[in-house]
């Protein structure tokens, strides 16, 4: 491959995203210098395309893309040991300041100062050529490939949000939303050993997907249906009430189900992004000691994910729908924008090498 | 004291509380008969009264009231080793089912079919006599007296907040609301170690007493101030976020604040009763994995609530605002009711003996 | 079946185990009447046999023997209403006082004043018949059979030493010693999420039996082996230090590994019983923080154990290698002694209807 | 102060400790140079000194010595922003590696690659310059001086033994040992709300100061006693079982004895080093579901210390015996040598402006 052809998607502000080379980087001591294998696109990449924020954080400057990323090392840093060029490697996004409080108490998602790839003004790594801090970089084993690689990312916050729900065997769980986030929570509650899961969605397509990765039970939610209603199909199915639930949606309507339906005792993990101002039966869950508990990003996740997948648990595969190589960036961002073909997953190729099989 | 006397406070309906007199009852093996000696008011006693329900408990059958109670072992069900007549007691006054997964689990007070004094429809203990399970009546030590041992079950309320906020040294701790709950944790949070406590509320006695109490700031909120304003206040004033967060007010405006103020990675418990729906800005808390713990009575707090008097990290004396003997029942709620004189905790005197200091 | 007929095995002193009849018991109000199925040999009903005692516990008068057993529910008492003549049910056969710390706290496992069948001077369940309290009966799922409700007691075990050693998706574990408690400990942890487990013992057809279910990694130790040979073994094997190590043989060497061997910040399980007195390097384990827990019976467990295998995680048939009738109990005790035929698990079959398959 | 006169005390080899120049170091962009003010020895120190290794760590090239220090900000690198020339640090001695898993985990205190003063190979800061880690140096709040701030460090010793301990309100709490670290470990007890301590030694001065410092029961052990007495002597004292233990001595008389007087469920947490192999009844702790807790070092337990000391909720001052200048440093390690004086806390002055008071 060409060593200076590095092709990069850049988000120049809202629906202006561009192809374009950049110089390719060079790692520091503690980096490596990867050559970028697969690279899927996340609902918040599409969210800064066509609104150029996310709360807080905005698109003030030309900002790379990308956050979902593995690949190839093809150079370290004098201080690396792990690594060497060759290695195939799963990219976890975010660098904390590794000297803040968050940080030394083993929290580091929320540490102030990370960097964190395609948040801005910080750039992510679509791109064929691209650096990171080594230990961020996880080494693939034999039995997992660049398109799980990439997967680890999504499936690293369904790892946080049940680890936050602390998931174990004999727990019955509600997931709300098939989306990808509620996928990748429905796969890892079932790697962490989850007896019974149940999820919603608006759309067929969702929760056939939702079955073929191990969910016990599905509700298609018609709209108009009244959440009290939702509540009793849910206890009816199960024949109980799940004391795990997960909002992967942020509607008001399915945060108020999960305030009222899991068990006492139980736990409420908001891992969905919704409107800032909810109107909530808050007291539906306090007087029961439900706790109520959300996410940010993951941290000391992906190791997690990886072992989930390599030791055969679950596999990611099925969340895979399409591929684009990176030439064709705005085709794939248009069919995440439009969700026409109903993507899940899509991921891509920086490797001008790669082939579709 | 008359062997037959068995004045007693019941409950007929919105505002109809009578005295009468009642058989005196007797105790089974497990149990033992109590003279009862210091009756406290709560709240939720004053709200049974004035609307014959909360929430989906309905005063629907004259209902003994009273539940904040130390009492007298007069005799001894024969499977009664802890205990003997003589012995001064507080009674904690639920007694779970024994058998239900959560008595199994540790957290009787979630038990569905627990006896709860002066919970519609079991009956409270504001009267001369009274039986009670002997392992819910824990002997006081020499150094507290029986007025200390009523308000072992406010203060249980307190430890129960406190510990769910896993409060400890060196935590930066906030109150909302002054009332009886807000002191009582205040109180906790003392003698649990927390470093700086801030409290607030919109009258300035309460604020004065909780400065008493061991508070190292307060804040008098104006009526009409806006949360924001509120939320700067508090960092202003702590130098910091506070981490640990407890509402003891039910208000929209402190659980917004709540949500907004506390520290990433804290916790908010959320301790007062308000109304069942809210506006909240959840997603101010959630993403920064503040979580939100509910509190539902108490559970293995007395023996903690005890020592902490017992031991001379706090003294609940200060609490103590009226004296009223149970024949003056309805003059000691009146009281409560009206707030005259700025009551904090009225007490009920059931032993005929009983004299004012 | 006769309803009179009661037959019984009790243990009169040191190898003197005998059948006789006993009346049929009667339940009381939150008690059932079992018709006892299927009770399994423990290695502490063979050292009852054989050494009159274990610890503190001696056998002083004569005791029925048998605690891992199933039954059908014949008659339940008046206060009984999650069970109904007909049902079958696991045993879970410790019921403790209910009233003490521990059990409030939710270790009833540790209630000084427990009832545990075949604990001298309490009365074991190897008869026709039997009362229990209704709430330790767990009514076995459809796909579940008498002999899986049997063998959830040996299962509790491994559940109980699991969740002591917090074992998780990721873990690497370790398993000193492949007996029955080895092997159910093993079952545990792969149900767990456990994603590496390496299992020792002197015999083969043990180890033969792990690797079947589940086992990666197998050492047989030879007599005459160094421990830090053994470590090295260990870590060669897996790569890595294991973060949970099991002992479950109580054999000084054994102890002193796990010590060694367990990774920092990890956890050393102690499940076996052995020798009173051992010589330890613990500073090889406490400098490198990893915790040393034991585990006593179990606790809250078989709801856990039947949701493992009700779930298809686990099967605890392969545990089972042979069968006798109750009438041929002191066969089948010679078999637990002898291990002619190297038995795992003997069943004993109490109902008259049963039939080898 | 002489800008040159880098006046430093290094250790050449078993008892050869040196008085030399050396030059003044320059800080790094994340480091700040410091003046140091107040250096205290420590039994390591000493055993250094005396015997030329700790285990594994051994003195092969000359160390500079010294490692529970303060001292005042001189100079701060570029990328320094919480502190600023004049403050005054209490400087916590390890600076990690940042990048492996357990600094990502937050148990930095674990890191195989940590750097720490006096520890084999790494430098000592018993010098009158210095640099370090500028986020491992805490600003010391205005109530607490420069020997508080060398004294954080011994005081993190008994803050992370009680947090392994999880010592809070209610507890009972035995030390076992009253040198320096058995009095550290009782003021953070006593700081963390333990209701009770009892605690042991040989010498009547050291059970004296632990008076002083708080304790509530003490016993002096004469050499002879047995350890079942010893253990009937601490339960009568109390009326109850110790819930938590520490060993603070290493010895196995004292390991063996906290083994078994500990409450069931209780912990006991090891502290001291002593002999690598030791002879135990483990089986008196395990059955009882007593945890066995190591210590290495501290981590994160900086903040609390200072903040102990900062609320009032005690003070380190009285374990102070013994002031040095630098330039008397042999003097110093002399007394600390011989325990001449009894001493608990020997202080060295590196600032040559300081005053005996």
């Amino acid at each position: 491959m060409a060593p200076n052809d590095n092709l990069t998607a850049v988000l120049y502000g809202i629906n202006d995203l561009r192809l374009e080379q950049r110089p390719v980087p060079v790692p520091k001591d503690d980096q490596v210098l990867l050559q970028m294998e697969v690279v899927g696109i996340c609902g918040s990449d599409v969210h800064y395309l066509v609104n150029g924020r996310i709360g807080p954080f905005v698109v003030e400057k030309p900002m790379i893309i990308g956050h979902e990323a593995s690949g190839t090392v093809i150079k370290v840093g004098k201080n690396v040991k792990h690594l060497q060029p060759g290695d195939k490697v799963a990219i976890e996004p975010g660098v904390p300041c590794r000297v803040c409080n968050y940080c030394k108490l083993g929290s580091y998602n929320l540490c102030a100062d990370i960097f964190f790839c395609a948040t801005p003004p910080d750039d992510g790594n679509l791109s064929r050529y691209y650096v990171h801090a080594a230990d961020f970089c996880y080494k693939l084993p034999p039995n997992m490939d660049l398109e799980d690689g990439a997967l680890m990312e999504p499936l690293s916050v369904g790892v946080h949000a049940t680890k936050r729900g602390k998931v174990q065997v004999g727990d019955v769980v509600l997931i709300l939303g098939a989306g990808p986030i509620g996928l990748v929570t429905l796969l890892s509650a079932k790697a962490m050993g989850a007896s019974k899961i149940i999820i919603t969605d608006i759309l067929d397509i969702k929760l056939q997907k939702a079955k073929e990765l191990g969910a016990h039970y599905t509700i298609k939610v018609e709209r108009g249906w009244q959440e009290d209603d939702i509540v009793e199909k849910i206890k009816t199915l199960l024949g109980e009430e799940p004391n795990k639930t997960f909002d992967c949606s942020g509607i008001e309507q399915n945060i108020r189900i999960a305030l009222k339906v899991t068990k006492s005792k139980g736990v409420v993990v908001l891992v969905g992004m919704g409107q800032f101002e909810q109107k909530l039966p808050l007291a539906a869950a306090i007087f029961r000691e439900v706790d109520i508990r959300g996410v940010f990003r993951y941290c000391n996740d992906y190791p997690t994910a990886i072992d989930m997948v390599a030791s055969g648990k679950i596999s990611v595969k099925p969340l895979i729908t399409h591929h684009y190589r990176i030439e064709d960036s705005l085709k794939a961002f248009h069919t995440a924008k439009t969700q026409e073909g109903n993507p899940i997953k899509i991921l891509i190729h920086a490797n001008p090498n790669w082939k579709p099989s």
